[in-house]
């Protein structure tokens, strides 16, 4: 639900207003909670490394079936956009502002996105999130940090990612802005 | 401060992380929360015996001042308007969206208003609010209920009011809409 | 829906970046413009009005219909609760939280609510809008002013009203506060 | 100012309401318009081209005393944090939460930052944003792209950048979340 509702025993009141004697206050709290944050963000892990166990165990069609979902249930394509910059697409198709460009990233098989081998089927079997920072600003939420990504063979793969979470009607948390980077290299 | 910082020790790292063995976390959180919300109607309310005070004790000009600080410090009229329409005005100044329409509402003497008596000179010892519900939409947050003044007489006066309370720069609530209206007589 | 989407061109780029020659940016804004706060107020007078030719054509079931289409269209209880004063309510009846209380004041026949007789059923042929003030906050918009109503007789009942709207992730304006009043008597 | 103020002509009143025969309606629009957002970039780039030619004419300490006033007006670290994941950091400094750190990343010369040698100092001679997707969220706007460098050399250098710009209580613009990285090499 998109609130929490809560009714309180308020304070007592003057007995000259008898026939309200116990009011009660019906609370309705949209805002973002930390909470909810950190676990958006660990759904998001958990849920690439569900796609990675999918494609091991059953393809890539049982793999590309699942991201559809998760990308239908935890980003923001359907207000519009969502600015998505991936870890590694490369011009000129850097950004993915379109559900279709997010899907061929995770999973390929796009023929439109030739360079897109499959983010989410690379094996991993661990994803930690550690955030340098959380800015909570009432109806959104943006994190910045590093994703850290345990791969088949064991070496972990650190990004710089920022994103940002709004909640829709029903109250859940989606993705609307995802920048994801490689560390520069400090050549 | 606009916001709560938090320094959070976070999970242990992965050693083949050693660089940044120990993270931390900062947090910034501008939602406005119930308990601020229920704290800047005391204010209120609070203020308004005040001035009530201060008017019998030291006279209108006191009163004046002391409705001045009250007002630009708990009120956004420097957004460019508040919507306020007081309990007891009348066409053609139902509406005060200005600050010396509000100054005048709570204390009278001004000749641009020549209705105005001064709300906050009535003499009220006691103020008291019994919401029906807030709705707290993150960066804003709006209460709807009865407040209850106690007059000189002891005879509680009772309104339907309105509040919606916004966070400005420095992490301070202000009022950006204020209905108040008695109750309809029922006739 | 829930945006706008524009594609602009942009300006020709550096040559030494051919590979981009021409870009365009993708534009989704959620902002609530003027322009449908005004069309918002609008739709809500003419379905108040539309519910009293309904029921003085098709009775009270078909205006009643008619009323749940439109609260459920445009008012925003499936968040939680409205912040709802309507204009005739009193103790202990006084706000209209849920959808049920909404939908016994416009249409009555509500026995939880026995002194509802419908306001919307009063043979209102004429509803207009005259703001006072419209303060747009970005993702929510508030006005304040005065909202007439022609009756059966010609007379015109004028109160004092509040609105404030929020966009649900269909894009649509919904009413979350609405504070109505009848005009302080001045007595 | 934070907002517009418009005295539009409203409707003529009817006549049976003379008291208020002309009505005005006073606007306050807090939206975040793309033009605001557009200049909004556009001035980054100013100040960050302004900052190099006033290192090599004037030295360092202006260009410090000049990337300070920058900073203070375009970002948000007066709200207790910016996300600001500057193109060039590393680990364990990656992340400039502080205004500190984002002044030595621009200028350099501080020893707490070490491997700083100064972004805005590299003599920067044009800077180009070529946005992919705006996306404005009322009270905030996002936007990501790419932003094109010209350096001394008449080569560009191109970034992926994501910035997100909120309204201070004066109506300006403030960044308070930037990441920027370089273009993955698609090795």
């Amino acid at each position: 639900m998109n609130h929490t509702t809560r009714i309180a025993a308020a304070a007592l009141f003057a007995v000259a207003l008898s026939p309200m004697a116990v009011a009660s206050t019906l609370t309705v709290n949209q805002s973002i909670t930390e909470a909810e944050v950190l676990a958006g963000q660990q759904a998001w892990c958990k849920a690439l490394v569900d796609i990675s166990a999918t494609h091991q165990r059953d393809g890539q069609a049982a793999a590309k079936a699942l991201a559809e979902k998760v990308i239908d249930a935890a980003y923001g394509y359907q207000m519009g956009a969502v600015l998505f910059k991936p870890t590694l697409t490369t011009v000129p198709q850097t950004f993915r502002t379109s559900r279709d460009g997010a899907l061929a990233y995770f999973v390929g098989g796009n023929a439109a996105f030739p360079k897109d081998t499959g983010f989410a089927l690379k094996g991993w079997s661990k994803c930690q999130v550690v955030n340098s920072a959380v800015f909570i600003a009432g109806d959104s939420a943006t994190t910045m940090g590093n994703v850290n990504f345990t791969g088949p063979d064991g070496k972990i793969t650190s990004v710089d990612k920022t994103w940002k979470f709004v909640k829709d009607d029903k109250g859940a948390l989606r993705i609307v802005v995802h920048h994801s980077s490689l560390p520069f290299s400090g050549a």
